[in-house]
Formats: C-alpha cells, sequence, structure tokens
C-alpha cells in the first residue's frame, strides 16, 4: 500500500475545527460503541457475524472489526475481495454473482493465496452456468484450491437468486458435484426490507425471508447434503435474523456508522442502539438571502437514501439541507432567519446512506473525543475506493 | 503523476469486447466530433470557450480541448485547479467561491506558479469577505503575483452570487480596490436553465440572464471600471448565451460526453449537434424470471438525474434499467420478455449525469471504432476524481 500524503499525515493531532472541508470524518468513540453493541449482540444471539466491507472498503477497519470479534468480511466485487485480501483480511465472503471469466480466474487465484494462508474464499451463485463458469476457472487457475459457494435464494429482494426450494436444491447438487467447490450453504439476504420504515413490517418480511430459507435448508438436507450456513441480514433487521434459529450468520455493515436513512427506521426495542459515526464536515462559503450554501454537494455524498441530515445543533438553529447540485448545499432555516451560519462556519452533516457515500473519498479521518473539541487521531485508507470489477 | 496500473497497459489494443465490466468507456470517434462542433459553434458565434473541467476532471482532456481551440479550463474546486496545474494546464477559472484560509493560500501559491509559466488563474467571489480573505492570502503567500476575480451574480440559480446590480457593483470596487486583485468581469451561470425541458422555456430563462448580466456590466462600466468579461452558460443553453452579444465566453462541458439527462431536452435548432460518447460497460451477472441484472449499479453511474439508458439495442430488444442499489442494475424488457439478455452478455447504459459519473471511476477507456466491434486506443486517468476540497 502507499503510504498516506503528506498533508494527511500532518493532519494527526490536528484539533477537529482544523479539518479542511469537506471531508469525510469518522467519529471513533461512537464507531468503537457501535462494534462494542454489534459484537454483544452477536454474542447474546450466539451468531457469527460478518460485516459487510461494501459499507468502509478499508482493510484496517475490517481486521478491527475481526479483532471484535467477526469472523471476516462479505464484499461485492472481485476487486474488493483482493483489495481487502492484500490488506490482510483472511476469510472473505462475496455474496455476489461474478460471471465474467477474468474476474474467475482473478477469484481462483484468490481463493488459493487465502487457502495457503488457512483462510478462505467463498462467492455466491445463482445459475448453472455460473457454476460451471466458476469450476472451470478453479480447474484452471488454481487445481489445488477449494472455494466455498453459497447459493443464493431470493427471498423478496426481487433482484439475485434463485427462487426458494426446488431451483436452490437443484443448484446445490450442481455445486457439490463439482471437484473444487464446497457447498458452504445459502445466501439470503432482502435488501428491501431494511429500509422499511414500521417494525412491523420489517419483522413481518423477515417472517418470510425465515420461512423460504428454512424450508430450502431442510429440503437441501433432507436430500443428503450438508448445509453448513444460512447468511444474510442487515443493520435494519438483524434481530429477526439473529432470533430465527436458521440464520448463522449476520453480514449486517452499516451499524459501523449509521446512515440517516437507518436511523429513520421506527426502532425495534431488541435492536443495539448504534449512534451515527460518520459524517461529512463542511462549510459556509456564500451566504445570500434567506440562505447559505456549503461546500459538500454529491460528489461529497451520496443521494440515493436521500439528502444529508445537519447534525450537531441546538433545535432553534436547526438547518434543512437541500441539494445545490455536485459541488454544493443549500441550507435554509428550519425556524427563524435570522440564525443562518456565517460564511466560513464549520457544520456537519450526516449522510442519507452510507456505502456509497465512503465510496466518493479517498480517506476517512478518525477524530477521538467528539467532533465539536476532539483530535485526529488516525486515517483510515478506502483502500477499495471505486473497485468496481 | 503515477504511471498506468499494469493491467490497464496491456488493455491497450484489445477489442472493446474484451474490457472487463463495469468500466467507463469514452467513445473517442463521438467524442471528437463533439469537439469539433464545439469549436465551429465558438468560432462562428465569436465567443471564447473554456469548457468546465468538472465533467471530465482530466488534465489530458482539458489540453486536447485547448488544441481544439479553448481558452482554458473550468474547475469548481481548489484541489481541481492543482490537479489539472500539474497537468498542464496554465489558464484556469475556479467557477467557486473559496472561503477556508489554508485553501486560500494555496490559491494564492498556484496564482504565481501559473503566472510564471505565462498562465493565469481567476476565481469567483460573491461577499466583501470572500475578497478580503482572497487578499490577505495573496499578501501573504504570493505577494508578488495577481490573481483574477470575477463577480459572481446569481442570475436565477439561487445558489452562491450577489443579486445583479448594485449588490455586484459594489463587490467589484471591493476587487478593483485590492492591489493583487484585478477584477476579470463577471460570473453569471444559470445551472437551473440548463435542464429545462421545453426549448421556449430554457430561451427564457436566459433571456432574463442576459438582462441580468448587461445591466449588471453596464453599471460596473458606467463607474469607471472596465468589465473585461461576462463568463457562464453551459451546454443546454449555450446557444442563447452566444447569440447575446453581452457574454464573451461559454463553460459549457457536457457537449464532451452528453448524457441522459441533457438529451432529453427538446432540441434547440440552432444548437450544434452533440452526441453521446461516455457510456458504462456493463454484463448480466444473473438471469431471474421476468428480469436480467447487470453489474452496474449507482457505485458505477451516479443517479442524481434518474437512471441511465441502455444504449445500442434494436427497438425490438429494448431494456429498461431500474435500480437495483449500489452494484446492480435490473433490466426488465420494454417489450417482449423473451427477448431478455442471457447471462454473460455486455450492455451499454448511457449515464443520467456524466460529470458525478466520471468522478466515481479513476480512469475513462477510450475506444476507437465504435462500441460494437472498436479497440482501446488510449486510458484517461480522471485525475481529478475526488479532489473535493
Amino acid at each position: 500500500m502507499n503510504p498516506l500524503p503528506e498533508a494527511l499525515r500532518a493532519s494527526i493531532g490536528l484539533r477537529v475545527d482544523q479539518i479542511d472541508t469537506p471531508a469525510l470524518v469518522i467519529d471513533l468513540d461512537a464507531m468503537e460503541r457501535n462494534i462494542t453493541r454489534m459484537a454483544d449482540f452477536a454474542r447474546k444471539h450466539q451468531v457469527l457475524w460478518r460485516p459487510h466491507a461494501k459499507a468502509h472498503k478499508c482493510a484496517e477497519l475490517a481486521l478491527w472489526l475481526q479483532r471484535a470479534g467477526a469472523t471476516g468480511a462479505c464484499v461485492q466485487k472481485t476487486a474488493e475481495a483482493e483489495t481487502l485480501a492484500a490488506g490482510g483480511v483472511h476469510d472473505i465472503t462475496i455474496t455476489n454473482e461474478v460471471i465474467a471469466p477474468p474476474k474467475l480466474l482473478r477469484l481462483a487465484r484468490l481463493a488459493a493465496r487465502l487457502q495457503a494462508q488457512g483462510g478462505r474464499l467463498t462467492l455466491a451463485v445463482d445459475s448453472a452456468d455460473g457454476i460451471h463458469r466458476l469450476a472451470e476457472a478453479m480447474a484452471q487457475a488454481a487445481p489445488q484450491a477449494r472455494i466455498g459457494v453459497l447459493v443464493e435464494i431470493d427471498v423478496g429482494q426481487g433482484r439475485c437468486g434463485v427462487p426458494p426450494g426446488e431451483p436452490a436444491l437443484a443448484l446445490a447438487h450442481t455445486v457439490a458435484r463439482q471437484a473444487r467447490l464446497h457447498f458452504a450453504g445459502l445466501h439470503a439476504y432482502q435488501g428491501r426490507a431494511q429500509h422499511l420504515h414500521s417494525a412491523a413490517e420489517r419483522r413481518d418480511a423477515i417472517a418470510a425471508v425465515v420461512q423460504a430459507a428454512r424450508h430450502t435448508r431442510d429440503l437441501i438436507a433432507a436430500s443428503g447434503l450438508a448445509v453448513p450456513l444460512v447468511t444474510g441480514s442487515g443493520t435494519g433487521t438483524l434481530v429477526h435474523e439473529a432470533a430465527s434459529g436458521v440464520f448463522g450468520e449476520l453480514q449486517a455493515g452499516s451499524f459501523l456508522f449509521m446512515d440517516a436513512d437507518y436511523a429513520r427506521n421506527e426502532r425495534e426495542p431488541a435492536q443495539p442502539t448504534f449512534e451515527h459515526a460518520l459524517f461529512i464536515k463542511t462549510q459556509v462559503i456564500s451566504r445570500q438571502g434567506d440562505r447559505a450554501v456549503c461546500d459538500a454537494g454529491h460528489k461529497s455524498h451520496a443521494i440515493d437514501a436521500g439528502m444529508p441530515q445537519v447534525a450537531l445543533l441546538p433545535p432553534e438553529r436547526a438547518l434543512r439541507y437541500s441539494s445545490g447540485g455536485d459541488e454544493h448545499g443549500i441550507l435554509t432555516a428550519a425556524g427563524r432567519k435570522a440564525l443562518l451560519p456565517a460564511i466560513g462556519r464549520m457544520l456537519w452533516l450526516i449522510p442519507g446512506h452510507c456505502d456509497p457515500t465512503v465510496n466518493l473519498h479517498d480517506y476517512m479521518i478518525g477524530v477521538r473525543g467528539g467532533l465539536e473539541h476532539g483530535m485526529v487521531e488516525r486515517i483510515f485508507r478506502v483502500d477499495a475506493r471505486g473497485a468496481l470489477t
């Protein structure tokens, strides 16, 4: 890995008000509390947790989570897996289909490397074509190695995954017939359920997920093929998968940073309290009429889950953020106009959706001691930023 | 600048069907036709053109545009200006306010460097505070240099910029009183007008822009202060600013790549025909029921101006792209279901909005000879990707 740029290295030890804007900042105290709560939750429910690294894209954070008890990391992309592996993460699950032969050859080589290091690589499939392509790449590039294969079932997301039941049973046996493929279980993730606002709707959606996963698992087991694991879940619904007795592993990743969208969910009493730990520091660059304009637009934060919220302001100074395009945010007073911030004033934004926000930045600045008076303790490289292939 | 990664260097000369996905691809033939048409248009209307580099973020492309006749480059950010300057671009306008003292010191040093190279740096302002901060930074870091200053007027965008008329007059004189600041004219950009669908609405919006800019220019000139330039415009409205007799420079940048959003505008007969020249190459990784799923989601392309369009398909095979989240796109048949693409099939997407799409990628792959049968000719680094400060 390349060394940190000089300006960033020099920022370690600076007061938080000296961080130039816009910048992606981690509140390390809040993040550590989130990790502790997640570790406690998983221990209490006796489930494994393998946080999704698509959220942080950072090998250092993946290793931090492993030290706190996580089994390894989930990723979505071949290039993410390679990047985390290069950063020392040795147990990686790709919760996604990989089809392109050049990528499958890369994965075969990665599987062999991880296996040699005592680790493992696991990949999701949802087609016989995908399984045969993978088997061919393994035979070609890593004939001595094995790769774990999860059959992905569509449990209501309507994206990848075969229907639960017979189609998954057929694929599981197709996997088991391949010499270098190990049937590792079922991947059953319901992404849409994560963001259902009402706690009752999320509970009902996951009840259907659990039923489909249990049925499929039992069908495969009854056919004589062991199902080592059912994996899935996310920050919005982990309470239900953890209590299901069917899911052995939680893939939730957003608990680490908690974005505005997840925080808008009606709270589940059994859910650990996760705090916002990722912020955009921004600054007012223009002040006209009834608006202030800040220097963070949607090249600084993703807007697929809505606009960011302005954090850390007392109610009488509350501000509303609306889009000013790629490079600007428009801030208007939620209450009285007289309280608009002046030019140069620093503000903190909570991103609507953390994962694609992190993917816009090369570094995350870790602050200790709070956003008001803290200091820069460490810089995290977003190792897998832009790792699309 | 770092050398290209080995895998990318090796891709030069490959056939277009060998490019792995997802990838950001430039159709070089289409891009060159767009550049020629823009150069011809500017020549015919006797206006300068300074294409906005926030669209491509690439020094090589900025220099390419200069060779075709562009005056220099526009940028939005201090870090973009530094990056382009390091890549050999010597005439740079920041069409945005810069307020933070550390950035203003960087700009002062950059102004001195560019001036020493026979170039120049120009910055927009919209407050007396901003002007005094800039003057102080110049005095501190570049006392021998001068920097151009454009007074930004708000011509209907409702973002940065003082109101036209007296407030702009006052700021122009505040600039002119500073020893190291040169009053370079007016920056008058109406971003909202670019995307008004109807040609008549765009014409009316720019008529108001031109009136406000003319009034302000004449007021400043009548006060005895020369107004060297009125600059602004974009790809959606350049016909009107070019014909106004008021605007001396066009900042349009999107004509280079033409995104789906601009292409949806009702066409102005006088507007040059700009073609789509930037595409996401993607591939089907899952095929379930009435949907195919491809490997490009909103970590591959920005969605602030809507979902991408699927290009290059005959009408009977037309596909509709809908969001599958950060890493997936859901493709459904616009017509008959039987024509859904198979696993592994390559497809081409036209991004809704090119600027933030480019900002997601580290490289753009330049293809010669068309997207169906062409070859990789060169790789463009997105030098200023993530250049947020």
